[in-house]
Order: C-alpha cells, then sequence, then structure tokens
C-alpha cells in the first residue's frame, strides 16, 4: 500500500528530538512490501496536522500512520485532526475507556499515579473517531488507534517510542501483514572500485534502461582517506526469487562495467 | 522566517538512511531565530519534489531548505524540480562551473579520479536556476544552490552530511544570521515530581493562559524504573533577556505547582 508516515510534534521541528520513529516505521513497513512515499513532521497544530492527512489522500495514500500527540495534554491533537480530516466525529470509545481504565489501575498498584479516578484529561484519551477500533499499549496510558475509512487506513500511534514500537509489533504489524500486497522488496548493494560518481552516473543510466525494475542509486562510501562508489540495488517483485534474480544480474553488470572493490584500495 | 526542510532521497523512505540533515538544520537554523513549521522526506522523483517546493510555499514559508538530489546521477533531480517549481529554467552558470571544475582537479592532483575532462554528468551539477548563486562545496563536487524569488529564498544542499554542513556552516548560516527576525528561541525544562501525565495536563492547560507566549510540553522521563514528568518551556522574544525572564517565570510557577524532583526518587 501507498504510505504516508507523519511525525507530530514541535520539539522535532526545533530540533530538540530526533523524529526516530519514521525511520522504524519506514524499515518495517518497506520490509512487509508497502511502498513509503513520504514522511513528515508537522507541528502539534489542529490545522497542520489536517491538513497533513489531507495532503496524504491526495497523493493517493492508502495508509496513514502518525506517531504523538495522543497524550492528555492540550497539544495532544492527533484524534481530534483524526476526526476532523476523515468526518469521523471523536465518540467516548467504550474499549478505549477501558484499556486506559486498566492502564491507570496498574499504575496505581505500583504507586506511580495517586488514583485510578477516569479525570478529564485521562478520558481524553479513549475519545476515538467514530468507528475506530482501540488497540491496546502496554507500555503507556494512551491506545493507539485504527481507523478505515474512505479507502484509507489510518494508524496513530504514540510518540514516545517505547509505546509507538510495542503498539507496532502487537497490533498494527500483523494487520498490515494480512493486508501486504504480495509484493517483496529486495536490496542488495556493492562497492565498486569507482571513485568517481561522474563515472558511475552513465553506467547506472545505461543499466536502469536494462532493467527498469531495478532502482539504482550510488553514493560515495570511504575507506579511511580512500573513497570509492557504493551501488544500491532494489527492486519490488512478486516474490523473493524473481526479486534476487532481477538484484544479480544488476550486480553482475556492474561489477563488469566498474568492478568491486573488494577491501581497501583495491 | 517560517522554513520548510525538504530531505530528497528514496533511501530515507526505505528506511535504510535516516535523515540527519534536517535534524542538525532543525536546531541551527531554530538557533538563528527561524521557524521551522514542516520537515519532509520525499522520493527522488520529479513530480514529487515539485509538489513539496509548492506546498511549502502554500504553507507561507520564506525559505525551503533542501538536501539530497544535487549529484551527477540521473536521479538527481532536485535543481530541476526547483527550475520548475520556481519559473527559473536551468542554465550553465558560469561560477558554477568553475567550481566543479576546481573540484575535480582538486581530485585529480590527489589521485581520486581518471582525469579533469568536464564530461555532461560532471557538468550538469553546473545547471542552476536562473538567477541561482553557486556555494562552494569543499568536500565533495556539487555545488550548493541559494535562489531568491517571488519573495522566498530556496538553499539547496548536497545529501551526504559531511557536504551538507560544511555549506551550511560557511555560506548558508553566515546569510540567515543577516535575514534572522531579530527573534530569540529559547528553551528550558523541569523534571517534576509528578508521575502522572493527566496530572500535569490542566497545570500547564492553566499556566498557557496566564503565560500565552510560553509554549508547554510535557514527557514521561525514567529514573531507572521510576518514572517522572519532564516540563520543555519554550518561546520566541525579542531579545535573550525578555525570552529568559518568561521562561523563568514559568519554571517558578511549574515549580510551585508540580515540584521539582531533585534526584531519582524524589
Amino acid at each position: 500500500m501507498l504510505t504516508v508516515l507523519l511525525a507530530i510534534g514541535r520539539e522535532i521541528l526545533r530540533g530538540r528530538v530526533q523524529d526516530t520513529n519514521s525511520w522504524t516505521l519506514a524499515r518495517q513497513l518497506t520490509s512487509l512490501g508497502h511502498e513509503v512515499i513520504r514522511i513528515t513532521s508537522c507541528d502539534d497544530d489542529l490545522v497542520a496536522i489536517v491538513r497533513e492527512i489531507r495532503r496524504a489522500a491526495d497523493d493517493g495514500a492508502a495508509l496513514v500512520v502518525t506517531t504523538g500527540g495522543l497524550g492528555p495534554t492540550d497539544d495532544d491533537l492527533t484524534l481530534q485532526a483524526l476526526a476532523e480530516a476523515t468526518g469521523c466525529p471523536l465518540a467516548l470509545h467504550p474499549e478505549a475507556r477501558d484499556l486506559v481504565a486498566a492502564r491507570y489501575a496498574a499504575l496505581f498498584e505500583s504507586g506511580v499515579v495517586a488514583d485510578v479516578q477516569l479525570t478529564a484529561p485521562r478520558e481524553k484519551m479513549a475519545w476515538l473517531p467514530r468507528g475506530a477500533t482501540a488497540l491496546p499499549n502496554p507500555v503507556g496510558t494512551a491506545p493507539g488507534v485504527w481507523l478505515e475509512v474512505a479507502g484509507m487506513i489510518h494508524v496513530a500511534l504514540p510518540g514516545v517510542p517505547a509505546e509507538m514500537t510495542a503498539i507496532l509489533e502487537q497490533a498494527v504489524l500483523p494487520s498490515l501483514v494480512a493486508r501486504a500486497p504480495g509484493a517483496v522488496y529486495a536490496e542488495q548493494h556493492i562497492v565498486t572500485q569507482a571513485s568517481d560518481e561522474s563515472v558511475v552516473a552513465p553506467v547506472l543510466r545505461g543499466l536502469g534502461r536494462e532493467l527498469p525494475e531495478v532502482f539504482l542509486k550510488s553514493r560515495p562510501t570511504h575507506f579511511g582517506s580512500d573513497v570509492r562508489m557504493e551501488v544500491f540495488v532494489s527492486t519490488w517483485a512478486s516474490d523473493q526469487d524473481a526479486a534476487d534474480t532481477r538484484l544479480t544480474r544488476a550486480l553482475l553488470l556492474l561489477r563488469e562495467a566498474l568492478g568491486e572493490a573488494t577491501s581497501a584500495g583495491k
């Protein structure tokens, strides 16, 4: 599925926190055969979040995964934005309410919180867009959210990486495996003997014509002070064998044209 | 200036490479008083890059900084996209051509490249949008680009972090200091005694009403197995004193309301 990742949080825009969640998501979703077409970080601002969700739809995304903005504070606006962008108004979700209550009961047991009362800020985390499914959060208090509407899947995950990863692995990836397009992504790389990307360019162009399904990308790699051009070849295929065959052929042609550096300075 | 950062490269979308450039840029530009409103990674695709540059304009950005896509290979499309988005067609830029030629002369001297000829892939890096300024690249071969058009500044930097950083520090930041809006960004944080974000939420709401120019954001922080809520307070002000006064007041009120954890478990 064409996928857009959206990391929500002003701390990312100020350079205080690096968005590692999108990196994790990009790797995991790619390995399942989903194609990430854009990754965006935006502000804790209702208008900005709604705009980015709508842009994902404009770009033809079938899957939008957001991280951040699910907590109890007033700047946690993701679900309100999702409700506005999809036209599914927020409503108190009984299962989400039970999940939140159970988490506070556990935190009360272990002495982290002073009471188990479902105050307004706590209950806020259980107001989901109508039609959504709540995804249990085994680490924090805010459930993740899965919402299918108008041909798109919206997944909202917490911004704290340990919470994001836990919900991703327990609830999101298993569901997305079942929806994978039956495509396999494969990638290999070779360090060529070429030290000059401008020499690599025409080789990649010729190879791209011969193997249009293979994406080729070069970058310099360093052995101490010595530089060699590394070439990454990648493809989507119907199965692993088809992908491997294609990439093996690409690597063979690259080796013939540019040589392979077997160790530093070679 | 309202700023959009755009990291260009399929390797980011596949999760193979983490976009650290935008993190560096966000920190540096914030410290100069510029406000990053969005960070996006997009594909090595002409349509996608043009679309993102246009979206930056739609969002009111006065500054767009791109990283990646300046090299000699066919998938390096940033300048072509910038030309298309701004209506400034590509033309061979004499100074950029001299910069590229000088870099290859140096690389030939040190034995990295086999010849100094300005082949088509090498010359490609000197085709800039009309009206642009070439920014010397002391590390790699592709010059950076500075283009002012229609009330916006477009800065295009290479994707290799060492090249990006070198051009940023030597050519971009000095120019952007001169254009800074005279605003100072300041941020402080406090680890409160609160262990529960839902308790922090109403305090931040009240404080936000009292100090509307201060942005407040909480997140859990861990002392071993113990958790405390850390609160970040930030503001833009006309000078450092005004910013400090505002943040000192916010921290005082936070300390009164939530206490301060002076060490683990306190």
